[in-house]
Parts: C-alpha cells; structure tokens; sequence
C-alpha cells in the first residue's frame, strides 16, 4: 500500500506502508481521492509552519474520500463499495472540551496529517486506511472530487456558524484561494445578502464569482474600491478574513459597520491590529478552527444539492504524479484546489 | 379611486376614494397587485379576531406591489414607472422601542389595514397610495405578484432571524398555508439542512415539496408518522407553528429535541401546552411578530433569484372580482396565496 | 444505616439499609443535613407528579450535605471529616447530548430519587451514601444546612443562565417559594437592577424582602398592583415563574416588556397561555430544568459570601422526625425550607 | 462662570465662560464634582492621543455630578438642590445606529470633551452646566463623588454586557487604573466566580482586593504566576485587557481557556496580537466603547449599595488646584481616581 510522505521542505516520496484491519466499530477504506490543504503546502513548502515543524516523517493529506472495501465487526449502516466522504476530525470524546460540546478544542485530536503533536498524527494520503464509522460519511451520488471537499468545506461553515445569524447579512471575503471561495458558498448558504469578495489574482476572482459572489474586487488593480465601503462607519456585517495579511485586515476592518464581525480563517503568525478601530466600533475579532459535526452537515447540504463545490476542483492528476498536484496547488494564477486520484 | 372596503363580516364592498397627492419624502403609487392575507380573510370571515373587532369601515390590504407615479419634492432613488414592493409597515421613529432597534414593536405603529387602534389604519387596497419613500423597495425584474409576496415572506424571514442560527438545523413546519411554506423557504435559504412539513392537505404538502421539504406528513392520513421523530428525546432544533391549532403544536414539541425552538406563527387565541415537556426538555417558545427590516431583505433576496415565491401564487383576480380571491384563499384543498390585480 | 423510604402517598418509612463500600474515584459519606424539596413534597402527598407515579418503594431526597468518612482507592482531593455539598446530578458523560454539553439531559441520567424511569433512581435521604467525587463540592467553611442549599440554589442559577445576560434588568418573580427567593438572590447576584416579587403569603414575601426583592406585592390583598406594570407594552425584562398557576403567568405576561424573557420553573401540568401576547410582544418563553456545572457554581458563590441562603432555612428537625419536616414544608404560612439533620 | 480649558499639552487654564440658559427639556446645573479621566490625561500630557489632536481651546472633563440649580421649561421630574450625575453620552436619536438600538455608535455623536470633531465638543468641567433632562440620573443618597464615578463605572458595566452572561465565570483583569478596578466591581456585580487581576504597582493592586479580587498578582515582581493558568489550553472565560499593552494582552490570551473572550479597553493604537492562539483557541476579542443606558443602571445599582466605588476616590482638591489633579492622577503609585470639586 503506497502513501505520500513528506520529509523535510521538498522532500516528498511516495513510500510503501502495510495495510491496518479494521476493529470493532471501524472501516477499511479504499482511498478515492484527496485533496491539497493550505497546510499540506506549508509541511511541503517549509517543512511546518510558525513553531509547528517536521520531527519525523509524516503521512500527509486530510481532504479524503474512499470506497468502502472492508467492514469490521459490529460496524452497521455501511455497504462495500460506498463512498464516504472521511472526517479527519478524531477527538477523544472524554476530555473537558469534549464534554462541553467543543470537539474541535478536544484536549487529545488526533487530526490526520498533523506535526503539531509529537509523535506526529499521520495522515490519510494511502491508498488504504482504516477509519472509525463515525469518521465516514455517506457520499453516495457525489463524485469522489466532492466528496473530498468535504474538509476545506466544513471548516467555513464551523465560521460560518461562529459568526451566528447570517440571513439578510452583508458579507465581504478578503482573499479567494479555497477557503475564501468556500466561505462564498457558506455565507450564501446560510443566507447572506451581499458578498463582495477581494483578491489579487483575477483567476480566483472569477471562480468567486461563479461561487456567488455579488462583486469582486482585484485589491491590486482596484487598490481604492473597498475604500467606500467605509463611509458612515461602514458596510458590511461579516468579514471572513482568509489572506492572513495584516493590510487586508486593516482594509477590511474600515470597511465594516459597528458591531461587526471579523472571522479570521487566514493564518500568518503575529499581526498588528488597528485596535483603536475594533474598539471604538466594538468590532468582534473571532477565531474559528477546524470543525466537528459541520463536515457530516457539508456532506448532506452537496449531496441535496444546495452547495455545489465542483467549479472549485481546477486540477486532478495520479497518484504517481503526487507533486505535480503541490507545485499546481500553489500556483494562485491557474489553480484553485489540486486533486489527487488514488483510485476510481 | 376604487378601493375594497370591509365594513362587517362577509361586507366587502369596492368604494371610491379620493387620490392623495406625496408630501416630501413620499410617493405617489398605482397599485399593481395584492395579495390577500389571512387577517384579510378573518375580518372578512368574521368582522375580527380575538378581542380585535372591526368598529368603522376599513380598507383591507397589506400584501402589495405598485407602480411609481408621481415623485414628491426632495425625494430620490425613484423613476416613474419603476416597480417597487410596499411594506406596510409605518413605526414612528422616536418611541423607546424604535430608539431599541425594534420598529415592529412601535408604540405607535400604523400598520396597513389594521383595527387594533382605533381609529383604524386604513389598508393599501386601492388604486392609488400615497407612500414614503423608505417604505418603498425596488422590485425592478420581479413580477408584480412576487413583489407583492414581500410581506408574507418578511414575516418568515423576521420568524427566522428569530430563531437564530440556522446553518445545518432540522426543522419542523406544521402548517402548510402561505406562511408555513414561506417559513419553508426561509428556513432553507437560511442553511437549514433537514426540513419536514406536516399539513391535513395533499394540495398544500404538494407545494411545500415544490419549496423544497425534504419530507411531507399528511397528518390526517399518517397520523402516527411524525411520533417517530419523538425517540431519544426528539429530533428537530426548530419548529414553525403555523397552525395555531393545540394538536399540532404538542405534536410538534414530542419531535423536537432538548433545548429545541418553537416559532410561534398561527395565530388561534390561548392554547394549552404542554408544560412538562417544554420545561423538562428546556424548550424555548418564541413569539415573532410582522417584521421591519426583512422587508427589504427579502425583496432582494429574491430579485438575485435566491428566494423563488412564484409557485406559491396559485390564483389571480380582477378587482372587479375582488371577492372571489377572498374566498378561494379560504379554501386550502386548492388555493395558496390568492391575489388581486389592481393594474398591470 | 437508616434511609427516609416513600411507600405511598403518605406512607413515609425509616427503614435499614446497608452501607455500601466506595469503589475508585468515589467517597463514602455520613449525610448531614437534607432539605426537602418540592418533589419530595409529592411524592408524600401525591404518590408522584403528573404520569410519573411510585411503582416501587424509593429513598427520597436530593438536597443534602455530608461529611466524608471513607476516601475510595485512588480518588484524590478530600480528606476525613471534611464537609461537602452532594450534587444529585449523575450524567452517564456519554450520551449524545452529554457530548453537546447539555449534561442535564442525559438520556441515562441517574437523578437522585427520581420515580421517572424504573427501576426507580434511588434517593440521598440515608445516613451513610457512596458518592462520585465529581458529585461533592467542597463546603468548608458553610454550615451543613447552607450547602444542602446548593441543590435547590443550582436550580435557580441554571435558570438565570437560560436567561442570558441579566445585568441591569428588571425582573418579576411570581411565588415566593424557596425556588422563587432563590431565584431572587441568584437574579440579583447576576446583577439585576430591580426584583418585584409576588405571593399570597405575607411570611413567605417578608423572606423575600429579606433576600434583596426591590417590592413584594401580595397578589391576594392588592390584586391591581402588577396591572400598572403593563403601561407601554410591559415594564419586566424578565420573569421568573415560580408558582405553575396559570393566572400568575398570565399576570406576569401582561407586565413583561417586548422582548421579554419568562423563566418557567413552576411545574403544574399543562397550562393555557395567552398566545396572543406571546406572540404580539414577540416574548420568550424558556424551559429550565434542573443544572449541572451550576452546582459547583454555587457552593463557591455561599463560600465567598457572595450568595447567603440561610434565612431560606426556617426549620430544622431531627432524622427520627422527619415526617414533621414534610408536613412543615407543605405549609407555606410558616414555613420556606424545612430540612431534616441526619448528623452534626 | 469658571471652566477647565485646556489649549494645548501642559497648557491648561481657568477661564471665565457665559452661562447659559436652560430651554425646553433641560436643565440648569450647579456642578459638584469631577473625575479627571485617562482622555483629559492624555489632552494635557500630549495634546490629544493617536490621530485624535486638539485644534481650538476645550473645555474637559465628562465625569460629573451636578446640583439642580434652575429647571427649563416643560421639564419633569426634578426638585431644585437635587443632585444628580451627568451623562456626557448625547447621541442624536434619529441617525441609523441610534435607531438599532446603538446610541453610542451615534453618526452625530456629541460626548463631552472631546476633540475627535471639529468644532471640538466642549466638556463638563464648569461651574455652570446646561444639560438635557435624560442626560441627568437621580443620585439622591450618593455623595457628589461617588455620582461623578458613574461615567467610568459605565464604561465597565457596557464592556462587561458586551461579555455577555457572566454568573460564574473565571475573569482575569490586567491593568488595575481605574477601569480595571471598576471591572472587577462590574464582574462581581454580574456574578463572576472567580476573579484575578493583574498591575505592576501594589498600591493599585491593593485596591482591587478591596474591590474583591479574589487574588492579585504584581507581574513585575511575579513574572511567572500568570503562565500557570495556561494549562490544559487555559483557565479563564472572560479577559478585561486594561492596560493596552501588547504583552499584558499575550499574557492574558496564553491563560484564556477556548472560547474565552477578550474586552479590549486599554487604549494603546496598533497591537501586534498572537492570530495564532486567537485562532486556535477561537477566541473573540470584543471592541467596547463608552456607554448608554448603562450610566443610569450604574448610578441605581450605586444607590442601592450593590456597588461600592469610593475606596477608588484617592484624592480630591479644589477648582483652583485643578492642575494638582491632573498631576495626581498620572501617578499610579498612589493615585486612583483625582477629582475636583466644583462646589459643595
């Protein structure tokens, strides 16, 4: 059984793993497809990110969708031959956080594919794996590219969900790779009103606006658009902030109303906020992370139709040409998510 | 001028009145279309509701669109001719509830076709309305007969901010006339990830299917259908009542689970609850009454085709006929919403 | 080891039991003091409440305190002789709504003498209990008669909490029950800025007064005085409802702002609800049953002399007089909290 | 008629003003007392703070109390010799924000002393004030001291709303001038559990045990103490940033638990903040800024004596000492709150 892994910056092989049994309560999956994550870039480009860097080497990947091949015992409501859409979401289920309904602050994850932990949480880019059956959900009518959109997806519905009320809201997205397009879709689903989204590339700018959006903006060409969105204190109610830029949080944070709500997906390390803004027009900086139950919630809105990520899937390429999908995953002029095929 | 006017039970007459001419700030309108409402039909059924009771003749009428006729001094945005959707809803501006951010609970509010107050606000039936301006919002590419399901929709879409979140939730809809289906679409637009309707009409469930309910009840034939959702507690995170009717209100609570949310929208005098079951499940029953802003939200909504009402405009009449759509909106084995055209 | 057993309505035993070893994370205790509760009022008058009735003989109690005599292997953090307060709430930590953090509605919930499931949950009302160490808060420093308070005063912090926000509201309790003083003192520490409180007994509103209540209002004797709160939609931010009577809740609606919040902790069956009113003030209406993390919550509250129960405890009895305990607690002339001393 | 007028930084003199009279509405006021706030600080040790600088002679000072001296025409409610605390909050009522219920959001705001528009609004710092009836809260049983700490006490009580529910919450304070030891009455006031505060003099320190901290700790002196509540992702619900220092704020954030929430009331200019964590842990950090309803509510909790803030008066001095008050409260080694007296 083949698996992608990384090494050290640049340094990714495709290696030989032996394949795992599944327990009581668990699956064994025949990979379908997985998909490039900002952070998967970063062990690839940099080796980590911030204090988080390799120790050992490590299974990446964490969008996955799988066929199921295997059931083990006691397992129900799943058929050979399924495709599952495969949290990498594994909290403990016992700890304080866990018991508080916050799985996503569990004290003991085991996130797929993560050097934050030492010994690392190995990943899901292997052509077979064995999950738990609360890991996997059904995905039956979608192709296996969706289905692996389910992860970058339910990380911007958990924001969506951490800005509260969204019906009627107005919404601007600073920044169009993955998960700023993805928080388009969210913040419509969930009943935005306006979205005006921001980018410097005009290839994510387009797929923004077949995701959605009402305007976009090339805060490079355009550098003073946003500008008028400040008057009167301000526009929108909604800032999904997902460059992790501090010149686009300050540009979008002069263009918010009084009480509105800045969600920061974007990660960049240390920034240097216009606190007197936040203070005076009692802006709410938010942070979101990760997800739980909104990946089976994503799931189920793709499969009745109501989110449609497929636009979003710019490139797919084999497993044998694994690196091909990381160089084109970071090129923002012509790609937006990479795709790897480990079966059909 | 031709309005209709009721001056007791089953007294519906279409008089003359004399046409007004706009202050500044205001507009002068000719009536395109409007929709009778089911507090329309209780003072035409029977002279009332509740303590509410008809004491001088009244035009009727809140649920309309019209075309712009005549600009008066220092207003702008406007051109004649342009279509626009009217909210009846006229709070004052400076009463402690307005300065709260909360028009529709002005203590001095003059809601179109209303005989809480006395005298009474007369209604927007007629042929020609003098309106301000900021109760009017551009329906431009709408038809006349959606512009006029602003109202009713805005009263959902109020219930639904109401509830709060949405993204993801199940939802219960008992009550499938206009503003159950509404509620429906709503809901949906709002995120609502699983919606299931209940209704004694196959006629009416077959339109909430068209909205986009993921299940329908007939009640009447299923009598035991909806228990199901009772085991473990219960199972839907909001209920839309819109029956106003005890039964289908403690069937409701049974399906929703602990700290679920019950939307209170028909209307039907006192009820008897369930008490037990609301405080042991820690149910929580919330009031929503007519709207201000959503107005405006849903008119937009669906001029950027996000929120489609058409299917639920299942009659149209001429005023000459106006009584006619007063009694088929009575009549939910065949009628939806019934609607009066004043001029086209 | 002698326990407080219900046959039957009115048929109250002191019957042997044997002493139970604690296993690991558990404590043996010699009970102190118990205050009876309304639930326990009837089952000794009723045989039960609403469909929940005796089907075999039960241990009452769940307002107790203790002193610890024996520490189970491994269990840390208590020493011998030390007073506790004993949380009756025993959540299974792993049920669906365990894992939301709603741990008060376990779906296997072992309350502390509850005849809801059967076999029955036995109740705390013994000389000598095994308990989790989870369950006991330690009370130095309180008399044993204030932390068997702790029980009914987390009933009342969990409903403020259902509340939201309560700095600087106006808030109207209606009973003056235990339930309803506490709630008072429990609004006030959450910062309320005006507590009106209602009753039919003169001794129960003096304790009232006594527990921080701005005005008390004898409802028998000045039937008009809450009607003036109802100028301009309604005064009250909230609503504490402590009686189960319909026309108290009916009364406390009318003076309830829009918006308003009622807490309904009263438990009478089912109740007829002015729905108009609900509706038209657009008010809330909030289950609140029972609590978990509150406990803890309010033994620190007593220890800091933050909360100060003891003028609530107007009677103390002995153990061999424990049925002279329910009869003083059932009369409301005299008599607020009656509880029963097991030990000293 | 004698004013505080500052003209530039170090350039403060008393000055002969008309007085004027009060018109329909208002009031004519005697004023009693003033409190030198950190803004008057920072107009007369640097000219102004930020982008915010002083461009024509202003009047300070909006922390008052005042003695009714002559009561306008048509205005109720008032006895001549009354005293009464000053609201220096005059939003305009009729712009967007008042009428969503955010008077201190005003477009048109008018707040007493300050120089963010030009013309500058004048203060309060004058022997004669007119002033607008709603502006003006009973303090009848306050001393004039205490009824001129209504202003700062506001800002805390409207910091500590944004908070949201706060029974029995953990709260770190770091920065005890004197809105950090007002948030520490506010906390207690609104039913926090546990409260820490944080500063680098004893003597402020000293102050907020009395205010009841439950534990205080000097971070020059104990540079480690704070890391300890890191543990296990962190200890405390609510952190009260009062110093507006970027590594007090780190040091908060490293000891807030997930979902804790941060008020930023320090006011420092741009902050270099840890996204990493803030993200992370989802924390929120909540802009606050001035106050509204929340003056009146201070002053009835402080008549009630639910809120004590006279142990934070340290020094008062005569209107022609004014300058020594200035002086007095830059130095945090044994100053809290400076006020001068007006008359007695």
């Amino acid at each position: 059984m083949r698996a992608i892994v990384i090494h050290a910056a640049r340094d990714l092989r495709i290696e030989d793993r032996p394949e795992e049994t599944p327990g009581p309560g668990q699956l064994r999956l025949r990979l379908a497809t997985g998909g490039v994550c900002g952070s998967d870039l970063h062990y690839y480009n940099h080796g980590g990110f911030g204090a988080v860097r390799l120790r050992e080497p490590m299974i990446l990947g964490h969008e996955v969708s799988a066929f199921v091949e295997e059931i083990g015992p006691g397992t129900t409501g799943f058929t050979p031959g399924q495709l599952v859409a495969v949290s990498p979401s594994r909290p403990c289920g016992s700890c304080r956080f866990c018991l508080e309904g916050l799985p996503n602050q569990c004290l003991n994850m085991r996130f797929y594919g993560s050097a934050m932990p030492f010994p690392h949480i190995q990943g899901a880019f292997r052509e077979s794996l064995v999950a738990d059956a609360a890991q996997c959900a059904d995905a039956t009518g979608l192709t296996p590219g969706e289905a692996a959109m389910a992860e970058p997806l339910a990380v911007t519905l958990h924001a969506t969900r951490r800005a509260g009320e969204m019906l009627g809201k107005r919404v601007l997205v600073t920044g169009c790779g993955p998960i700023g397009v993805l928080s388009i879709l969210a913040a419509r689903r969930a009943g935005a009103a306006e979205i005006v989204a921001t980018d410097l590339s005009d290839f994510t700018l387009s797929l923004a606006l077949r995701a959605g959006a009402d305007r976009v903006i090339n805060t490079g060409t355009e550098p003073d658009a946003l500008a008028a969105y400040g008057a009167d204190k301000g526009h929108f109610d909604v800032l999904y902030e997902c460059t992790g830029v501090a010149a686009a949080l300050a540009g979008g944070i002069a263009a918010l109303r009084p009480r509105g709500v800045i969600l920061q997906l974007g990660l960049g390390g240390d920034m240097s906020l216009p606190m007197m803004a936040i203070t005076a027009k009692e802006l709410d900086l938010r942070g979101s992370f990760r997800f739980h139950h909104e990946f089976a919630t994503g799931v189920a809105l793709m499969r009745k139709g109501l989110i449609d990520v497929k636009p979003l899937i710019t490139h797919t390429v084999a497993l044998d040409e694994a690196e091909t999908a990381f160089r084109l995953a970071s090129d923002r002029s012509q790609a937006m998510k990479a795709q790897i095929v480990f079966s059909g």
